[in-house]
């Protein structure tokens, strides 16, 4: 195997995503209809309305970081990504979290500017679903 | 004194506003230099950019919702007003909020329902500041 | 009006109630499929399944106590009292919470004994919903 | 009664301190050993020890504003002001606690000033307890 | 070395409880009496009492899952797979803690539902202790 | 390799100071002017005033466990280590933070213990910058 794919596999953010979804099969498998219920509100309201899905997971993201939450954070990060989010725009989202919050941010605020710089470097896809 | 202005001066968001204005007057007495730029920084970060300062008001909101905030939800629903969100956008925002930060919200929520009521029914005006 | 009319009409437990209430409509009036949904949802969780509706109350109390949400709490107690949770099995759901939580957790369990105490002596009845 | 005498028995530090002692006899009277020994061990580490009591109270007083509980500020700003602490002390405090916590601190770190103030507007003295 | 001890080796609940006992040896040797209290203290509320140790457990499994702390949730998951609680009754307490949480728990709740397939396929034994 | 410079490489508290340092020149060179001056006044509130850098440094190691930020924790220790503190002072202030924040925090004491004995073991230096 080449040292590229190695590096690849060994990406954060692939091993975020392929890791939630081992345990997403398990919480589909085991969680009855209350847990289903919320995870499918959960989605829901992402959803492009009078607010558009990027402003949404704008929203989502800042929300992530000032409750410190580093596999939330990620996967809003991805959402962005998906919605064509920009880099300044990340940056000023990331910039209010950081304010709102305080420097005890700022370790999350370090490992999602790093996931940024990786996800445009590899221009992963996406696979939906919860945080 | 006539009910009318008696039952205007009980508004819990002029009460909030005249309080706030009372202790933030103490701070910038008593606070010295990096208080100071604290405050200065977190205005700073709403400024229109390249996200909007509408949309820099509703990750405000949704931030403070999470937070649980009721002084820093009012604040950020009075610059939302201001910005013309509209009801269904904060309606959006409220219901992103409530699914990531849960029912402990609620309390929360209803309050924040309650004084956007109050702003669209007395169209106050807006004086700036932290939350 | 009589003094002891009066003395309950500023109970906090009413006040509470009568403020929710109001504040509740607000939020139906207002909000949209989504909020509603979790509204049921929150309902839905609590109710007798494997876990008696009594054991889930004390469930609901402690997540609210170690999060500190007063209104939380209070909405609980008074599920706990219509459940018939007895004075000493709050006592130790209480003691969990303090030692989960830590001291910052006292003045809203100085508060929770003090509703309990309410509750008792007045032996309030329930209208259901959301904390 | 004189308009001076009303005013000082609006004071909120007084206010608090009486419902405080209020709801402390109920915690006192029903809880049983574990909340007891929990209070005996949240005096016990403010005691002068290699720290002095003074710098333990600034600690309890940070800790107090970065979790956001106003009880438990107002509660460590009195035994500051007990302990000597002095206005450039109880400053710096506050601005670290103000970048730790962010923003969201801001509301509780405008009535800890107030409150300040009127520790040493009006020289008031102390009785012990838990926050 | 077989494949099958070297995956059991891997076990994340083993790892957990083999890196607390080397942790909690160092907190004995260098904590004093304060800390040891609270230790003890924090054994003691989940104690056969008016409320069963089962039922205690789930409090301390549902305020672990809203505090979102790890380390804590699968400690008393692991007390309450020694107490004979259900999947069912684990699963009614996991909806409680999400609801009343919000979908900032959902990284915790996945990684929840995975350490309770592995609890019951490896059928660990206990060696008791704090969080 | 010796075993003991592998062991070594391993260290915790080397392994966060690398990606510490690799992650913090990404947010320098894409985070803007908010960011930059947010961690200015982060390092500004730290220094000698009237309150002395180590009990700043106490003050911040408190806040960090109370709000149970590994990174900010270890970050702190490893500043009160440069600024002399004894090894008691650290345990008392521990306990303070254990007894404001709850056995929550326990997990974080433990591995705040263990990189307290690394930092006395091992004598490392210093690089300054933001938790």
């Amino acid at each position: 195997m080449s040292e590229e794919i190695k590096r690849r596999e060994k990406s954060p953010v692939e091993e975020f995503r392929r890791e939630r979804e081992r345990l997403n099969s398990i919480v589909l498998r085991r969680g009855k209809e209350n847990i289903k219920k919320f995870f499918t509100l959960d989605a829901a309201v992402y959803k492009e309305g009078a607010l558009s899905a990027k402003t949404k997971e704008l929203l989502g993201l800042t929300a992530s970081l000032v409750l410190r939450c580093d596999d939330c954070i990620l996967y809003h990060l991805i959402r962005c990504y998906e919605e064509k989010v920009t880099d300044q725009e990340v940056e000023e989202a990331f910039s209010v979290a950081l304010v709102v919050g305080g420097s005890i941010v700022i370790p999350h605020l370090r490992r999602a500017f790093g996931s940024w710089e990786e996800l445009k470097e590899k221009g992963l896809s996406r696979e939906g679903g919860q945080p």
